[in-house]
């Protein structure tokens, strides 16, 4: 079994030791936050850590009402921004907690007042060192070069400390209550098969992967790692983005990845795929199976807005496997794992 | 002479336009908001324009240190997100201010008490009706389905809002004084040859677009572009971010664009186009003369931040020519129509 395959079958386990273990340094957190409100909020991270940064983006803006900023890191390493820094929460996202070009901005922030917190793996990590504050990830140790459990373990932080805070500030318990099945529902969705992608995907060179509101992260990521682990030049947009131009691409036999579980945003994903269906494009539809269309199940979690995490967790089983009919190993992606100094 | 090649041409003087016709709305703008900052700063835009709002969002927290959200729309049509809206500056980009669901959010920030302000070339359409203030982009009527002059004023009209701000809050005149001089420069950089990149991009399926900083939203546009006119796979990346991934795809012959303009990250955007170079991958540098290396001129502005703007006017020469070369219809992609009627 590759590592891929093993430390994805991990995660649901994971999850459940970050949901029970984690539980003190998310609660010591939040009631700072409640305490003392941030005056904004900004991410820092990048690669799949950025995807995660994009949901916790979505659901605190969506459960809290908070804007949330993306910050270009070259803004603070390159472009020395005057950025006012006293009051903002600074949220770094990262499996290792080891690069520069993260750890500089997060010591900066903290240097300058910002509740900062590093949401990483590596509890001892120069991270979480310059951090002023800490959620470990529990993933546990990750080999793969192609993340999985720290990925999902970093979307479980983010729904978790959203929800958290959504609960003591407001006292709207819902999203916290359905983070405790979550572990359970990861586990179902981990055994779905997806193999009936497979045929499709086998030969594909180009690819788009097709999300919305919480589900776009999982979209970009899926989009990287089809990259990452197949070689296929996949990405991600938003069912509303993609007719903005690039459904310019769409033609005969196109194939498109359309993740849509419940909530508000699947009738405009099932509308989109019938069109694009209609326009010849191969679609590979991922719904609950209530969606007659539907090719690939999804698992439905306690909440509509934590499905974006089983969808994740099936997906991860589709890449690896992909990646192995494709004559590749899904361990050992190309250039990634080797590092090559050039002048 | 295609629409879109002759619209990217008129450019400069649409520039010109703006930036004496406009003075007026962008003064009494800035007045207000520098006796009354607001709280928090979002954009809200899609396709082309959303990359214009990156490259003003960019600038304003390098120039002015605010912190700025790029609001994913469907928060508000779909989702219902209790964002507070007083004391917000909500920017809204648009060639046509006619798509529904720019409208609806728009209006939703105005109507709750937000400084909303329409960017946008019709100042008589839906969206800017919606809006508290409106910038007129002064491109003129745009008829190919291809934005160009719209989006270079689109990038013109954040330079000149970061600049008037910065120059009435601080005092710090450089980037508006710069301003004057770009409309000359765009001309410069129309009229420079990029015909060395057409016989290595004739077949090409694929391609990755890098940039950064304020050049990142520019290699944005332009993956999206070569996506629609010449229905290649093209993908943005900052050259940061190419390397936690996406450069799997990257073996002999897969050609790489890089936008290196002056400024703090270009020595690191050399230092990838040589790294890929070695990698085996068909690199086409566009810098400024005095980088050997370059095949693509860049023209330089009155200002390094600018140089994005001139970058962007020279790339359009580029995809238009290279349209056509691959037979294909510049003014006529497939499937897209000029408005985009979303949800």
């Amino acid at each position: 079994m590759s590592l891929m395959r093993e430390e994805a079958l991990q995660a649901p386990q994971a999850a459940a030791r970050l949901l029970g273990e984690g539980a003190g340094a998310v609660a010591q957190l939040v009631q700072h936050l409640v305490q003392a409100p941030p005056r904004a909020v900004l991410t820092v991270a990048r690669g799949s850590s950025d995807h995660a940064a994009h949901y916790l983006a979505y659901l605190a803006m969506a459960h809290l009402g908070v804007l949330v900023t993306s910050l270009p890191m070259s803004l603070v390493t390159l472009y020395s921004a005057r950025i006012q820094r006293d009051g903002l929460l600074a949220l770094g996202f990262s499996q290792s907690g080891q690069s520069p070009d993260l750890v500089a901005p997060m010591r900066w922030f903290s240097e300058g007042g910002a509740h900062s917190v590093a949401i990483v793996n590596d509890a001892a990590s120069p991270l979480a060192q310059a951090s002023r504050w800490v959620m470990p990830l529990h993933a546990g140790p990750e080999r793969s070069v192609a993340a999985t459990k720290s990925f999902l373990c970093q979307l479980v932080a983010g729904a978790y400390l959203v929800a958290t805070w959504q609960a003591q500030r407001d006292g709207e318990r819902s999203l916290l209550q359905a983070l405790g099945s979550l572990p359970e529902a990861m586990a179902k969705a981990a055994a779905l098969d997806w193999s009936a992608a497979l045929p499709l995907l086998q030969d594909a060179q180009r690819l788009m992967v097709i999300g919305r509101g919480t589900g776009l992260a999982v979209a970009m990521e899926a989009a990287l790692k089809l990259k990452e682990t197949c070689a296929i030049q996949a990405e991600a947009f938003s069912a509303a983005e993609v007719q903005h131009g690039p459904m310019a691409l769409v033609d005969d036999g196109y194939p498109m990845l359309v993740f849509a579980p419940r909530g508000p945003a699947q009738p405009g994903l099932l509308a989109l795929a019938a069109q694009m269906r209609a326009r010849g494009a191969k679609v590979l539809l991922a719904a609950p199976p209530d969606v007659k269309e539907a090719l690939l199940p999804l698992a439905a979690s306690g909440h509509e807005e934590l499905d974006a995490i089983t969808t994740a967790q099936s997906f991860y089983g589709l890449a690896e496997a992909l990646a192995r009919a494709r004559g590749l190993d899904p361990d050992a992606p190309r250039h990634l794992a080797k590092v090559t100094r050039t002048h």
